[in-house]
């Protein structure tokens, strides 16, 4: 299937690099949000072709016919929006086109979202790994997945051919598609976003209740930036995938602070060869798996 | 004091650019180093005017006078290496010199350097708030600490000519001095450093032990790169900080398992609110105290 047209349900962070990454694919792009002002922004950025309230499009004020020649629905929404808000256009998306979601979780946004398609559409579940601690349209960028993983997540009732045109889509894009099971996309990101989420947040909360005036984050090099860069993320959205995702989050947590007090023993113990022991382990980790 | 001739002993990532940065202000450096090749690779790059083995500093073969128109010696080595190391070189140190360190823990340092400086020698404790991830001279780099914070922790013996000497140094290599006592210091570094630095090894030894083969790593994002960016960091300098200032981490520590057990009892009940808030109150604290 060659996609020449698509609706970006969401035009924030995510959304809003969507849009603007399918536009420069050379795709016309249809902008739906409830914020106006954003829509004429994305409108005047070149971002989208044409923005459509949420508001209109739910009330039917909008038309019938409004997303007649989409191949593709972008839902870019916080995890415990997507079904319901699909739930509410479902009427206007035609038969043939393909649905996908940008959520950090799958299996939890894959159950609610199934039982709301309605025949001859499919649902391919994904998730960029590419955003900022920033959130919002403003921060939008058409090179955000340039380079970045990009993963899609079929279940036994995904349509092959809707796989196959995502994973193109994926790649018009400039992101490296990764094709696995909700279960083992939950599992993965749980380690790689969730839980240096959770740490880089409550290391910043530490640090308050000693610091509560904060004087001492001028003294701060890059070792603090860096690791506290995400503490600033949207806190909307991170709820929704902590609690969509606690089964997979709460085991790395219970070995997180067994580790933890691994190298606080050491620390107190004064046992050299433990906390040498401890960062070669996480150098030889790092070093057989580079970003790079 | 007008500093016109510097010793660097230690040519790894910080006293390599150390030179580079006091080469850079017109200063002339002698490198001192164990290794030869470091310090043939220092002067090929004119990051050092003459280089000398440390042996041979230490067993009188470089002669006498060697030292004998320096007006500062930085000590750019381990902390455990800093008191041992300027024992052994202090009968070549002339009266007058001003005698600084890089070390990230100044209590200790202090404590043990104090008894081993000669008549007329001064001594002024410094940790410049820079580096990186990466250790040895060839990450060195003249602009290392453009813009850094720069922390001199004098104390009730020191000179105060040689530390209003040391704040105008520090500005000439592009630093931003602060000047406060080792207790504060120690105190602020555990904070801003020390923590995020256990925290970051943790995070990878975490992972480590769900996923041993790494592939999860192909799908990390930005969140993952820069909260493990430090966890590759030297295990022999940091062994030596942990221990040294273990009085300012370990409430640390305690301090963090309680606000992680937090955020874990917030997930595991499902507590959106109670999510919300820990997330806003990180938010709000970066937001105060930005770095930038």
């Amino acid at each position: 299937m060659v996609i020449k047209k698509a609706a970006v349900i969401g035009l924030g962070l995510i959304g809003g690099s969507i849009a603007a990454a399918l536009k420069k694919a050379g795709i016309g792009v249809i902008g739906v949000d409830f914020d106006d002002t954003t829509l004429a922004l994305a409108k005047s950025d070149e971002v989208i072709d044409e923005g459509l309230n949420i508001g209109k499009v739910i009330d039917g004020t909008a038309g019938l016919g409004i997303f007649d020649d989409i191949s593709v629905a972008f839902m870019c929404l916080p995890v415990s929006a997507i079904a319901s808000t699909l739930e509410k256009i479902m009427e206007y998306i035609p038969s043939g086109t393909i649905i996908t979601d940008t959520g950090s979780v799958k299996k939890a946004v894959i159950r609610e979202v199934e039982p709301v398609l309605t025949e001859g559409v499919a649902f391919v579940g994904g998730h960029p790994m590419a955003g900022s601690e920033n959130s919002g349209y403003k921060w939008s960028r058409a090179d955000m997945f340039f380079g970045a993983p990009y993963i899609l997540t079929p279940t036994s009732n995904t349509d092959a051919e809707a796989l196959w045109t995502m994973i193109k889509l994926v790649k018009d894009i400039g992101a490296k598609p990764f094709v696995m099971t909700p279960e083992e996309h939950d599992r993965a990101v749980a380690a790689v976003s969730h839980l240096p989420q959770i740490v880089s947040t409550t290391l910043v909360n530490t640090v308050e209740i000693f610091h509560p005036e904060g004087k001492v984050i001028e003294l701060a090099g890059g070792g603090w930036r860096d690791t506290t860069r995400i503490a600033s993320s949207n806190a909307n959205m991170w709820k929704d995938i902590f609690v969509s995702n606690k089964d997979e989050i709460l085991p790395l947590l219970t070995v997180f602070k067994e580790q933890l007090s691994a190298i606080e023993s050491a620390i107190y113990e004064a046992d050299e060869e433990k906390i040498k022991t401890l960062f070669h382990t996480a150098q030889s980790y790092k070093n057989r798996n580079s970003l790079l």
